[in-house]
């Protein structure tokens, strides 16, 4: 039996009780937090916390290589763990069929996502958003900023009335792992449950590399619409989660802390959501009025 | 202070520990199922389970009558409850910015929603799809079948090579209350854990009534799209969902199953998202080939 179990937004704490007790009834723990992250926690918190012990593939090792986690399956209760819903990722969803060809069992435990949480945080209605895009760190595609199809995206979900839900890219390069290795290191130095309640900045150059933040998005959406208004949302899961909404170029200038970040790109307004706005994003009147002028209202 | 907890998508273990932790600790819960539902449970059962105090306000009582919730949580740590997300509803940002305009804190533990469990459910990949809908009763918006706003939202996604996930009506009547208990005490009577695991039909005819089925909206569908892929998803999050791909008219003509159920209208389809229809919702060969000639592929 191969059991997917999505470990939420955050922490060891993010995961549901169903999952937790998947968990703890599986004899093998398999785990891969390069298409998502859980930055609240380690590897080895969520191993103590879920008495179980936890395997860390890397994404190409899940793609390429699934063999251990197949094997390990067809004899014995395995839990794939990832981030978020667990399935989110097409590489979740390929092991899966992997494993039904093979005649294992599966079933899904699921976990909260960023797709319904961010939307969530900004009082925001989920069903009036459109298709969401992920929005790369430059070198990652070549060109100078934003990749063209995130631009039409972002332009057809305007023109319909929709909202845009930007993910926010996460470098999974070889380096990350030792990341995530140096980090918990460090906060088990420095007392984790003191640095996890003021831990709202990144905690250096290399964690802002690896995973973009919503000013680095905000000023690479500023060559198009500068004046656009925008949802920075950060660490939405944690007990500390900051959302705060104004023109991109303003979002471009200030800091969140730290990650992980996503980014909205309203579309008109029901009142309810500009209320909203104003009173749980902070956002400046004079943006909110502009953005009103230009995308008229949905109420 | 007011914390708005998503109970999930089931039962009481579809809560995140974090959710859990926040129920225990909380001096009063108050709870709205009109909006969603949790079917694998009763308020009974979740009170027992997080051992705590549960009182059901209406939909209509949450937006004409916030003050009981409000006055409560001023003095206290007042838990408010729904299933899924608990903010995915207006009426519930209503309520918090009703409590942050008198000064309450307000924080939000998010809970599994239907709007990431369902595509991951599929394997079909959260950000393929569009805008999401909801298909109400026939005699809730007074015509006779679908109305035009659901068929531009479905006809404008699949024009963009987008996947449609089609949210399904809850009646939340006068009558609704009165069905939750006589369903509580009815699996008082049979023994819950037998029922909860064959629980897999309605179990009356004033349930279907209640909950619209993915058979009555395929049903509906059908107008337009008779021959057009379908994927019916019930009961998400449950340890025994159901998701079972055909075209819609041969959808009409089955039976998934008790609630809650969703349908999805895919758009054209990435490989791994037909290889998912093919292996894990038993799709018709036939109707995935029809449904390639007529979105053609996107891989």
């Amino acid at each position: 039996m191969l059991t997917f179990v999505g470990l939420g937004l955050y922490d060891e704490r993010s995961v549901t009780l169903a999952g937790r007790d998947a968990l703890r009834g599986a004899d093998r723990a398999f785990a891969e937090f390069y298409t998502s992250d859980l930055v609240g926690t380690t590897v080895d918190e969520l191993a103590a916390a879920h008495d179980v012990e936890i395997a860390v593939r890397s994404r190409a090792g899940v793609e390429r290589d699934p063999e251990p986690v197949l094997a390990a399956a067809e004899s014995a209760d395995v839990c794939f763990l990832a981030a978020g819903d667990a399935l989110v990722s097409t590489t979740h969803v390929d092991l899966r069929l992997r494993a039904e060809a093979r005649g294992i069992d599966t079933r899904v435990v699921h976990g909260v996502s960023a797709a319904s949480a961010v939307p969530a945080l900004c009082g925001l209605q989920n069903y009036r958003f459109g298709k969401a895009v992920t929005l790369p760190f430059p070198d990652a595609h070549g060109a100078g900023t934003v990749p063209p199809s995130v631009v039409e995206s972002v332009e057809s979900n305007r023109e319909r009335g929709h909202h845009t839900l930007c993910y926010l890219d996460i470098t999974a390069d070889d380096a990350h792992r030792a990341r995530r290795a140096e980090r918990g290191a460090r906060r088990q130095g420095a007392g984790h449950e003191a640095e996890r309640r003021d831990g709202v900045e990144p905690r250096n150059s290399r964690e802002r590399d690896t995973y973009m933040t919503a000013d680095v998005a905000a000023d690479l959406l500023c060559e198009g619409w500068r004046d656009a208004l925008g949802v920075a949302v950060a660490r939405a899961g944690s007990p500390s989660p900051v959302v705060a909404a104004d023109r991109l170029s303003a979002l471009a200038a200030r800091s969140f802390g730290g990650p992980l970040h996503a980014l909205v790109l309203p579309g008109p307004l029901h009142h309810v959501e500009r209320d909203a706005l104003a009173a749980l994003a902070d956002t400046p009147e004079a943006a909110l009025a502009d953005h009103r002028e230009a995308f008229g209202d949905d109420d």
